[in-house]
């Protein structure tokens, strides 16, 4: 049995505030519809698609864990984090990423995702790159998107150890481990 | 005995065209005026100051001489270079460059400068970075000049290493050996 569309508009709200995550797909079964009225219903009701619910509820919860650098200044779009354990991030490749004459990556690009990564990881209010071991072990190409994963290795007072591996697809494209160097205060001269 | 203002900047004119890098003092000197007239000649000479000639120069020398990559692909600005011998680029630090919190230098940054004085030093088409280590000694503020001097220390048919040492001032900041993957041909696939 069908419900009316303002039963059905109404329901689709409440659904979608309880999990932002749910499909178009989920909701059209749910409702008996085509997930072409589930379009339209969103469009309505000015709710965005999927993709940007995730990068929103993922941005306000991200932008609150974070303790090493406002969110904004993360390269590449962080998808999960644990600090000082691990996180996820994403990086589209576009034209002002790449070398003109051959379209691939350049590495500082891949770099500042995984650096900026290792940044954010650390549970502390300062978070400085102290050295970096570095592997480009395939070139990226424009278009492509790399997924960075990094991890906690080892950790003392004053010091993190974070791997970062960046993949496209299943490909590892990038490693680094990166010595962090932290604390809860300003640094003075030194490092 | 001075000469006349059209005969000083006719002379003027050669004098400079014959040596860019000659400087307001000196002209001063030679044709036996204050700095001030040889800046008001230059002026409506339209012949621009010194830093701005040498910039130009360099831009033109170089622009031939670099063979990896277009030289406005260099972050920072060439100021001399021998292929598979040495570089130096210099890079001033921004705004959009630093940590918003601490104004210091983001990491990425001098990695760049550095990495695209690697790639710029080739003596080949294709120069590639397979792996890097980077030691980041002191943090670089805000408003700071970065010297980045590179040196070519390992060569052989397929792989040039590369020692960057960037300085502020007399103090050394950043140090990163670079291991470059070279061709004369576009890679495929594997780098």
């Amino acid at each position: 049995m069908k419900i009316s569309k303002k039963e059905r508009q109404d329901k689709l709200q409440l659904t979608i505030a309880d999990n932002p995550f749910v499909t178009d797909d989920d909701l059209a079964k749910r409702f008996n519809v085509s997930v072409q009225t589930i379009r339209l219903d969103r469009m309505e009701l000015s709710i965005p698609e999927l993709r940007e619910r995730i990068k929103n509820v993922a941005e306000q919860t991200f932008e609150d864990e974070v303790r090493s650098l406002p969110i904004g200044e993360v390269i590449g779009e962080i998808i999960d984090i644990e600090l000082d354990e691990n996180a996820i991030s994403i990086f589209d490749v576009k034209e002002e990423h790449v070398f003109q004459r051959n379209q691939i990556t350049r590495g500082h690009h891949l770099f500042a995702q995984a650096n900026s990564l290792a940044v954010a990881l650390i549970d502390d209010e300062l978070a400085l790159t102290a050295s970096a071991q570095l592997h480009f072990n395939k070139p990226v190409q424009i278009g492509e998107r790399v997924i960075a994963k990094a991890k906690v290795r080892r950790k003392d007072d004053r010091r993190t150890t974070v791997e970062v591996r960046s993949y496209v697809g299943q490909m590892l494209v990038f490693r680094g481990e990166f010595d962090m160097y932290r604390s809860t205060t300003q640094v003075e001269g030194g490092i």
